[in-house]
């Protein structure tokens, strides 16, 4: 069966999934790109990102690369795609990562605001979807064509799948860092109640690793 | 120079520090027991709960360990000395750890409520101090005689610590476990924006450790 699944998303010490005020200049939000230093070192990012061919495995590696196994579809929030709020003022805005995203798969973004699909190179196609996040789900599966589905994020997002029991796996990264504030991914969500228990736990230097999984 | 320090304080990874509901048959609120499954089993607890010579050593146990080294005083808040809200009813709650308790210093719990002082076998003596958080640090500075100071907690003290900078270092360690509801240690408290920082990161298969120290 298609899963949904959260994979290498990064909380920090004081539960914070993003920073606070994001804009064109901190697509994570102020302090955010500190959530991802685990993952810039590892061989899959530096292949998925950047094309190199260098980069690290190991225990951090090995996370990464589970994140792009078996994936068929992706979700991801409007404010992943971009810092445009309200209505498109057009449709030059085509996402954060130039011409050749590194999707390569369908991505469908949950939006207010409907706009046409986005082909872009290398396989990734946006959709953008008004319906809510159940439909998107069904049209992720749709497309996943029996693979899993990924969910990218962000923040209120997961929490929106999490209060409706629809994630059946989240791989979550905790960097020994502090943000001060933002977003928490867990507030407002008792995952105890809604039936998720750590089914895996370990560690490198860079970061504390923990799946959730729903019971 | 004495330093006030927290020791071995466990979170879960949803950033509980205490369930809800404490009370005499819940300690930590219910379901905080899950907080100490790392600790519990260290030798260096069952030599200090429990007298006797098990128990593991290893990380866990190292960072068991230091919480008791140079250590001359305890801070604690009420609610850890005690299921008891509101005036003293009496005399007859001396504790939650029997006539020998762990500590074997003098202990200053913060109360309204004031009290004689009590003491009990093995060097601890409990003094009830209606004054607040910065006296209670200045006469537990003074009896630990140039030792340092272990604040133990619960949460809400230890945020009152944390707001005013008062605390020196925090060795937390973060439990592989869903708590769901409780008290976030980490609420309301902009850590960052405070100047603290994690110099020190390090896991078992119990949990994680992380030392958060102030610049």
């Amino acid at each position: 069966m298609s899963k949904l699944r959260v994979e290498s998303f990064t909380i920090l010490l004081d539960g914070f999934g993003a920073g606070p005020d994001q804009d064109l200049n901190n697509p994570l939000g102020v302090g955010g790109t500190s959530l991802h230093g685990w993952a810039l070192s590892t061989r899959t990012f530096q292949q998925k990102l950047f094309g190199g061919d260098g980069g690290q495995s190991g225990i951090d590696d090995d996370f990464a690369a589970r994140g792009f196994q078996n994936m068929g579809a992706w979700i991801l929030g409007r404010n992943m795609f971009g810092p445009i709020r309200g209505p498109w003022p057009g449709e030059n805005w085509r996402g954060w990562w130039g011409d050749n995203p590194v999707y390569h798969v369908p991505v469908f973004v949950l939006t207010n605001y409907a706009r046409p699909p986005l082909a872009m190179d290398g396989g990734t196609t946006f959709h953008f979807v008004t319906e809510g996040t159940v439909v998107a789900l069904e049209r992720a599966r749709e497309a996943a064509g029996g693979k899993d589905v990924r969910l990218g994020g962000g923040v209120n997002v997961i929490q929106q799948y999490l209060r409706q029991r629809l994630i059946d796996e989240m791989h979550i990264a905790i960097a020994p860092v502090l943000l001060g504030a933002g977003e928490r991914l867990f507030d407002g969500v008792n995952l105890r109640a809604l039936g998720y228990v750590c089914t895996k736990h370990e560690a490198s230097s860079q970061a504390t690793r923990i799946v959730l999984s729903r019971q």
